[in-house]
């Protein structure tokens, strides 16, 4: 009888495959060199499989992890330092940002991935300049991550109102070796779970031959371009003075929005925009928290998927969100929605789940490995633990309240063990492979610091949390 | 050196006494026979106080217990049931409503009560039909509960579209009784925890005869009308038709607009009427997340606190919301009003959390008991543990993170001990007045049957989960 390193066993399984949600009743996920060799009914797996071990979940759920597509977990050390505020940018995350290092950035992504993994993310998109040491952290902790490398050419400034920002060739092109660099260690360590994608900034801060140039080095490489799209008036304001279009159209004549580009936000995007970008086969990532946080606005991700689009979630950034957890975000997603077409039908539960997890895979490029429990795929799964007040009671007739229990009342900590590639990452709230301790220590001494040397911005700066501080309002 | 039953230290506190929300480092609280006796530099307090048992939260924020003002705990078994469709009542709990009796009701108490505690609210505000045993468990499991007792005229059946409703005379006087000797058995029992309000369901649902004789029967008793205002458009058209006025204007001739009225939800209400109520003294409870669910409104809660109105925040019901955690309320609620105003700055979470704690108990008219951290108020408090990856890091200068963190990142897990009337209800995620076990075991055989006597309902309804069940979306 062939061996498996793993059986798992549970009442209630989403796969995730096929037309709807695939959900199975009493099966067994068979799971052998990092990849889910079979599942079937549990009597049937057992007696076919040898375990090395043998895990039966008798009250739980079981589904894919969690795909978080879009997030810069290098600024999580300043979780909670911007938000209610209308200047994101300057008066929010601005008094500190500057103070940050790779220390700091490193110790974020640290601090970012076990909040995830905790409420269930099995694959965290980072998008952040090039760190050796935070893609050999991801590679050591064993998440699944394709991480998006910076390019940017525009000059780090303060600009005038209406003044175009400034490129400067020598720094888009380090960015783009260093890109290239981390695309040639990196692409496809880790068994795979590493990938690396291009990741101009945007059409506002990058020119449009590094465009044409980055596309080519990309398609040259099967891999993605992840690039924020129309995030904003001011993107629009640089591309309509630059170019005379606006940032959607403007990449559509460049030949940009294609299969292979990840866009993120389309905050600003009227809705004929976003049916266009999708039309040309591009993905969508929508960040409902932090979008909804910073600019108070909720993008067009229902025309987008009116017009075949696929649309995956990001949890985006720590300062403006809060939060790495994509329970928040298939909550505020649907209820978002709902809220901007004042309609309770749209966005349903499914959708939303789906975008966390197979939709999500498809926008990264990759749903031929993860996103679904099927034969042949990686074992990336979680298990949801039923017992949970949020979770019960547990009814599966006439109808299953199990998916939008999942998606609009639990909070992340049901989540009792997550696997990825066949390896055990967190089980019953420990961690195995990294010291969650630890991280907090050194993050709490980084970020004590961190303001410290933010202070004197801070003041000058005086923005509406100053505002708030004085007043006892924090 | 005079004793005391408990001293907490914690190096921060949130008092939300004053005019800001009372921020207090390395403090210590007496508690002496249910009551905060004294708070202080943890010195201090440790210097004039003998304890019979000494807390240290070393990690921790200390607050006042949340303040869950408008909750149908009775519904919690249906959680799940009921969302993404147009018609809540008829294709969302419809089907099940009709098969829940009175073993069904206390069940959902229990785990309501389970599931907010864990997220740390002490203070539960059911509104349902008089049923002893739910007061004798409220009273038992030691959280504080203010009950309103529905009172109802119009008969339960189906109506056509601009139907009167039909009001039967006898009925009313059943459920006016039955709140009278609710009244008189409950109001103030369990030290004070359990206080007893009157809840006409709704200026549609109950005569003008009835609500003057609410009124004057609650103002004897120096207690508070407790009623659904303006809760959607079938509202409207009932008080339209028999008044000839909408339902705040009608009330408003009344004279029910006063300081003694909490009026829940105001879906429908216009600024203009959300402000007429603020004015005359009563306050708004907002249900944010149950009310984006079943109807994608975000309620003028803003002009409604612009008008000097108080706001509390309810958690409604379990079918339709989908969770009784005031973390999410809070969340939801700030996020919301950003996103219809299109502005960040609207509902900063200072003032989110103000609804959840201060402004909930003045709306309650308990702020002389709860609501904040003061000698000789009850001693209703949580911790949370800033350990929680959620939580980090803390920072606190130039300006702290712990509010925002804890309206915006933390899930409700991170509350580690919640004590009401000086008696600790949950620690380290232990319930110490129930057994979980046992509650969840009988809700899920419950619910079950629950199912099954609703499936030829749910069949013939034929609604959108109907559907979403034939497709394998659910």
């Amino acid at each position: 009888m062939p061996s498996a390193d793993l059986i798992i066993t549970a009442p209630h399984m989403y796969t995730m495959a096929g037309k709807g949600l695939g959900y199975l009743a009493d099966q067994a996920m068979a799971v052998t060199d990092g990849k889910i060799r079979d599942l079937g009914p549990a009597g049937d797996i057992e007696n076919r499989f040898t375990p090395k071990r043998k895990i039966n979940a008798p009250h739980h759920l079981l589904l894919p992890g969690f795909i978080d597509a879009h997030m810069h977990m290098v600024d999580a050390l300043m979780r909670g330092l911007a938000q209610d505020t209308r200047n994101w940018m300057m008066h929010g995350i601005g008094p500190f940002q500057m103070g940050m290092d790779e220390t700091g950035d490193l110790l974020g992504v640290k601090l970012a991935v076990a909040e995830g993994i905790a409420a269930g993310t099995t694959c965290f998109g980072e998008f952040s300049d090039y760190n050796p040491e935070i893609m050999a952290f991801l590679d050591r902790s064993g998440v699944r991550s394709p991480v998006t490398i910076r390019i940017r050419e525009a000059e780090e400034k303060i600009y005038g109102p209406g003044e175009l920002y400034e490129f400067n060739p020598e720094k888009g092109s380090r960015s783009l070796s260093a890109c290239l660099d981390a695309f040639d260690r990196w692409h496809g360590r880790g068994d795979g779970r590493i990938s690396v994608f291009f990741g101009p900034q945007g059409p506002d801060f990058v020119s449009r031959d590094m465009l044409r140039k980055v596309q080519r080095l990309a398609k040259e490489r099967h891999t993605r371009i992840h690039m924020h799209v129309q995030q904003g008036d001011r993107e629009t304001e640089q591309t309509m003075k630059r170019y005379g279009k606006r940032p959607i159209a403007f990449l559509d004549e460049l030949g940009v929005l294609d299969k292979d580009l990840l866009a993120v936000h389309l905050t600003d995007a009227r809705e004929d925009e976003a049916a266009l970008v999708a039309a040309r086969g591009a993905s969508m990532i929508l960040c409902s928290g932090s979008i909804g946080i910073i600019d108070g606005i909720v993008p067009p991700a229902r025309a987008f998927l009116e017009a075949g689009g696929t649309v995956a979630l990001g949890s985006d950034q720590a300062p403006g969100n809060n939060s790495h957890n994509m329970f928040n975000e298939m909550k505020l997603t649907a209820l978002f929605n709902k809220i901007r077409y004042e309609d309770p039908e749209v966005m349903p539960a499914w959708q939303v789940l789906k975008m966390a997890t197979i939709d999500g895979a498809r926008a990264l490029g990759l749903d031929n490995r993860i996103g679904s429990l099927e034969p042949g795929k990686q074992a990336d799964f979680i298990v949801v633990d039923l017992t949970r007040p949020s979770m019960a009671p547990v009814i599966t007739a006439p109808m299953r309240n199990l998916v939008p229990n999942l998606v609009y009342s639990a909070r992340g900590h049901e989540v009792s063990l997550v696997c990825v590639n066949g390896n055990i990452l967190y089980e019953n709230g420990e961690y195995t492979t990294f010291d969650l301790p630890q991280i907090l220590g050194a993050s709490e001494r980084y970020a004590s610091d961190l303001g410290i040397r933010g202070a004197e911005r801070f003041r000058d700066i005086n923005g509406c949390n100053a505002d708030m501080m004085r007043k006892g309002l924090l």
